[in-house]
């Protein structure tokens, strides 16, 4: 009988013998832990937690979701059960920098990020993007204007909804989400900004840094809220400059940094390892 | 009524229902799990786990611990279980480089290494240390020769069994131990190797890395065992150097990665995260 | 005749053949460059240079002085020239938290700072530094409350000149500096800020940081000015956090970033390879 | 007057002066310095320089090469002085595994790679890089097998020559090339190697690392020599992992550290940064 993977994730509130509930019905059901994490915040007094198991394929996985549902209400859980086979739909939005975009796509060819990528989407015509080879993905040229953006944004959550998009990613899109499209999106929209949050939040960051004089950049990836630039934070990272570099040399080796810390963020998400605990994130890595 | 903290490592052959047969005896005994690791070995088919848990003072952990046993014949574990506040009993080896000793006193002090310092043994007399304060800490010089390396480690055996030393750190002692004294601190003896291993092995390693022109130094934390250089490693990190950089710069560059690294090698000891697994470990980081 | 190595710095406006003229100067008097950097700031057009030469003890450097005192003239230089082997004498300041302060002495100690410490001030009494081994460095006890403070800095720039000092390190000192004094003691400095600024300027900066969720925490050495951490920063570095660490954690952590940051800052100053550039510093790094 | 930038470098045994005269020639030629960089190698003696100037166009630059060409005579100088703008041409050599490839082809598409690719040779045919828009780029299909090996790599040779190649970068290549080719393209072959060198040299460095239980793992890239994985080293770079690491996440995390560090290994070449110091390289970084 062949066995298969699954991915188990919640948050409740804490109290005694919540993994010992939850490993008991597990097991139960003949399930085999091979990755567990918690964390129980002592601040908010929440605790999440983590599991990838194996179960017998027949009906293993349908028993324990039946108990968990029962669990869930007696705990007051937030939870989510899937097969680790299931590739999440992803919306990409770009503008004209293209290397977030280039190298999210390069890590889906290639298998690396499980995806299935459902559509790009750019205020940018396809022109913009010839020498990307993006296959049988449909593209979507949305330009926006001040005047258009309601109407631009309507347009966009439209499309979320008919690709059924579980994941939309901001890869340097350039444009800033409206409040409503943002509550819209929350917790399924990732957005990589170009600086080591907090520091040089808004408009052209690698100038900011450049004129403070700070010895190293960074890129932050964050879920997006309706708070610009205030998103739960999923991954950050940096890279050392010096004074020879001008902002032109920043804004090419923050590329390097933006992509890879963009890549990870979304790698998260994708494996069910990044929980939004109110304003930050519960990270659970390999 | 007061509540304790206590912390479980266990390892034993992995099948389904370890963690809910653990976490179901802890849940009974009243155990409220702050932090749990696991990790499934597929290759030796091993499994590792480590919890974190609060139980009420009184008989909690004394009934969780008789339950353990019984679970420890079926599962056929091997396994640990203490308080969090217990304080292992280290002895640490020096020579005349006295930075990685210098740091661990200092984090001794300042408490973030909770241990309790049962000697400092070197192959120097007590004169070569005066710039440190070791406060009541009992100084053994046991000076060494090719002639009297039996009779040496004799002695430090001798010590090591009288402090009741439940680690033995050598803090760049410079003395390789015989295969048997280190079989007989087999999983309890840490060595910090000035080099990134299996990079330059053997003596004289930040040489042999200037000569072959490499543009990282490293240091490597490791179990000691009989075959040198080639225990299990628990912990790794770098610096960038440069053509700049003489033999003398990488011994100093080096100072610092290798008190760092063995510092958190020691930690990870002293909070049990590092699990030996065959010829390598197992490290629950935080 | 025996050879001696300076080391020369100097800045001024940018202009073709500075480098000919000073090199030409320095071969006429029989010097030899073993390094040598330079910066041409495009925005600014200001020159700096940084030149390590060796030339004949007797008399080859005062020559070389006093042709370059005619060209800076010419070039409106402002230039320094001093043996290698000069000692800055630098003034320590510290307060409760000691890790700065001992690892600033530990690296003396060893010879890795070469400096010689003239003294070490603090807001608490010597019994506070009873761990350390001060050797015979003057100890100063100046404690300070708002209504002593004027008083307080007065005795600390007395001191200052009494010394001698070239350097006034601020190894978490935790007080801040009059506009006055820090125009006194202007490019002569250094102070540590426990965050990776600009993010989180002001108190308890590793509260601010667990509050933001941030995935990575910093230290910042800058050059102290009367515009509170917005000095010229020298050095900075990060590591990397989990949403396991309590700010508590971060503090412990931070410890070694803060230490290691602000002991490459005073090196870099002692080696003459910290250079200010406005609100910036130019930095030659080996 | 239009000025132009040029880049020259040199090497040759040490001796006072060198400075001053390179400088001193530039100077009388009009030449204005913005960069340089110098490394005296004490051990072998040998001096190295690399200098960024501008000079006017119309003939300033000829005038200095005449100059340079006396002076290199005098000094017994290997040295090379070409306009910044020029382009290398470069061939790019790949097999199955094209993440280095396809990196190295974006960073050209973008111009932070400036040379001109004039062909990409892999021993697999051009539908493995059907994904890739190769535009123009020539594309070469050479299989190899050991019976072809002499005549495939006299092809690869004759390319080569034909090509105008003045890099070959082995991005994965995945072949190992003759003493023979290996000699005739010493110091303008570079290969990337998927380890952390000296450790796990020859096959299946990832497999090694993770039987060896390793905590970070990296990548090297280096001059090609007919020593294997013996050449100059020019960069090289690590990455973090864990125990649950399999050899097919080392693969993939190591997938990015290859593409940066061969990335780096390439610009540096570009830019006249990487010098070759017998077994070593000298490496001026910006």
């Amino acid at each position: 009988m062949a066995t298969e993977q699954h991915i188990l994730t919640l948050s409740c509130p804490n109290r005694p013998g919540i993994v010992a509930a939850v490993c008991g019905e597990l097991a139960a059901c003949g399930g085999d832990i091979s990755e567990a994490h918690q964390f129980d915040d002592v601040e908010t007094t929440r605790f999440f937690m983590r599991v990838v198991f194996s179960v017998a394929e027949s009906d293993g996985a349908e028993q324990f979701r039946a108990r968990m549902a029962s669990l869930a209400a007696d705990f007051r859980m937030t939870w989510k059960l899937r097969p680790q086979a299931h590739r999440a739909r992803v919306l990409l939005l770009a503008s004209k920098f293209d290397h977030c975009l280039a190298d999210l796509l390069y890590r889906w060819r290639t298998g690396e990020l499980a995806m299935d990528v459902v559509g790009v989407v750019s205020n940018h015509d396809r022109q913009a993007f010839a020498h990307h080879d993006l296959q049988e993905i449909p593209f979507h040229h949305l330009p926006v204007t001040p005047d258009t953006k309601a109407d631009q944004e309507a347009k966009l959550l439209q499309l979320v909804k008919s690709t059924g998009a579980e994941l939309v990613v901001l890869a340097r899109y350039m444009q800033i989400l409206s409040d409503g499209l943002a509550a819209e999106l929350a917790g399924r929209c990732i957005n990589i900004h170009h600086s080591f949050l907090p520091g040089f939040k808004g408009a052209r960051p690698y100038h900011q840094a450049h004129a403070r004089g700070v010895k190293l950049i960074g890129a932050t990836a964050h879920f997006v809220t309706g708070d610009l630039d205030e998103g739960p934070i999923i991954e950050q990272d940096v890279e050392r400059i010096s004074h020879h570099d001008r902002p032109a040399d920043l804004v090419r080796k923050g590329r390097d940094i933006e992509r890879r810390v963009l890549a990870r963020a979304v790698s998260f998400f994708l494996e069910d390892r990044a929980l939004i605990n109110g304003a930050k994130t519960v990270v659970f890595r390999s």
